[in-house]
């Protein structure tokens, strides 16, 4: 597989090493060309502009620059990517860039993705090749998404990044993503600033242990960048957030109350609720669940899409697609 | 030392093993005898009863047992302890712990202690003489708190532990801890529960990566030791959470408001507020600092106290006390 990687930060860097490290042809373009002499050493193929990238025709072009930086790189490439390239990105949201996609005309090569890994670090110099170990992306299907340009992601992730995915679309991916990433990455920040105006800050810094330093890791990521991820996806993390707000206040009602055993009931089922996510998180720690079947995509419509969705709402991921068959192995999941 | 341990649970357990490690004589009870087969072989001498441990005379009684048992264990102690040990206790908050001792007329003997050290897990089982590794305390005085009682503590904790600790009273402590600890339950819980009950909990939990893992690690918790927390500190937990309640609907009005340049300078700043915090604990990720001082302790009257309550809340943490000579190491403090 020849791939082309657009913007050699922390994901595209990590990606391209991996991609190489599993035998695929990486082609890379930066903004910036500094980190080339470090890439070039690692086996990645670097190229002086994004013009020069599409013209050698990868079978995939991976857009990994910035979200702020999508649209005027789409806008160069409706002039430029030719018919064989299959475009996807690596953003975390989706709804952003594929109405960038579609203003651009690019839509019908295009299928968004979204692996979930990162760290708090950014550039080509913390691009790590484990960085995508064990990762699972998202492959975002729309109404009009093609079979075979589906098929072309699937592979990049399953053969060249060695991962699996699960299937939903745009409006749910970026909903799910408010919710495990986005939003979280607000609340620790919040958290932190707590902490920075308090009169106690530096007593409670001291005692700070485990449960403080996860809780707030997040919150050491680059302010620019969470606030980039915030910004294109607003709708969701203010819905989300102000749905923490309410039933953070609702566990202040019930401790404010009468100091008896009244409300001993309400506490207890406010910390029970969250038993279903206990349960599959013990399960998910135990590793890669040894559950797999197979079903058979039917591709003469969209039902295809339809079959994937279902199964990765019900915990689904997809090992590998064969043809027409999905390999599914199925991992503990909530309901 | 010859040190006393009531409850053999994950701190009472690790701590104990700790102490033996370090060459302490460590006697413990708990109040079922499962542990002590595994304990005895590791070092550990096992009594029949509370009242047996306080006849042994120890130089230092800690209490290890859950917050709750604390008040009948103290009705006991007050029939039994020996005028020469000292109490101390581990408990996660401090308030409620005094109240009883006070109410006991064990006051004199007794210095409130709290490793900040723990994990999800419960029972001599688990308990792990690594657990304490690095580990700071807080000890808590009060106006009326014998600096000789205090010596015995800081011993425990610096010779026996092999730890440091800072100095505060039981009020600020309650208010501390609820915020690196009993309210980021609070949070990590909620956050859980919104997701159990999402559409998407499933994509979700399919996407989730390391910092939605980490936000909610605290709420893989038992419940029930969560809710414990949280009911003895109820009135810091509610402020604090309605404080972040306020916190998060002010992000969701920003994010809500008009789609022009004028929303970037509010959010911003609220992503910027955060930077003391990320600058220590960049500093604090380097290990432990070089800077060391030593103050010399006023313990005529009560001005030890205020010098080392003024030291904690300034980033120092007290290393060793050489007789009236305190050797505090300087860590990075928020301002």
């Amino acid at each position: 597989m020849k791939v082309g990687i657009a913007g050699l930060g922390l994901i595209g860097g990590s990606l391209a090493l991996k991609l190489v490290k599993s035998g695929h042809n990486v082609i890379a373009w930066n903004h910036r060309f500094e980190p080339y002499d470090s890439a070039r050493k690692q086996g990645i193929v670097c190229v002086n502009s994004l013009e020069e990238l599409a013209g050698l025709e990868p079978d995939i072009l991976v857009l990994c620059t910035p979200l702020k930086a999508m649209d005027s790189i789409l806008e160069t490439l409706e002039r430029v990517l030719l018919p064989h390239t299959t475009l996807t990105d690596v953003g975390s949201v989706k709804r952003e860039v594929l109405s960038s996609v579609t203003k651009h005309h690019l839509r019908q090569q295009f299928v968004g993705a979204h692996p979930m890994t990162g760290n708090e670090n950014a550039s080509f110099a913390a691009a790590d090749v484990h960085l995508f170990d064990a990762a699972t992306w998202a492959v975002t299907v729309e109404g009009d998404t093609d079979f075979s340009r589906f098929l072309i992601v699937a592979r990049l992730i399953t053969d060249g990044a060695q991962n699996r995915f699960i299937v939903t679309d745009a409006h749910a991916h970026d909903l799910a993503a408010a919710q495990i990433s986005h939003m979280p990455h607000v609340v620790a920040t919040v958290l932190a600033n707590q902490l920075v105006e308090s009169s106690e800050s530096n007593v409670a810094v001291a005692l700070a242990a485990g449960s403080w330093r996860d809780m707030t890791r997040v919150a050491m990521t680059s302010p620019d960048r969470t606030q980039a991820m915030v910004e294109e996806n607003p709708d969701n993390v203010a819905i989300l957030v102000r749905d923490i707000a309410r039933r953070l206040n609702e566990v202040a009602d019930i401790l404010d109350g009468d100091n008896s055993a009244d409300k001993l009931v309400p506490l207890k089922r406010f910390f029970a609720e969250a038993e279903p996510y206990r349960r599959v998180r013990m399960e998910l720690s135990k590793g890669i669940p040894a559950g797999m079947y197979s079903v058979h995509l039917d591709t003469d419509d969209d039902t295809w899409k339809a079959q994937l969705i279902q199964i990765s709402q019900k915990g689904g991921r997809v090992e590998y697609i064969d043809a027409q068959e999905a390999h599914i192995r199925d991992f503990a999941h909530i309901r």
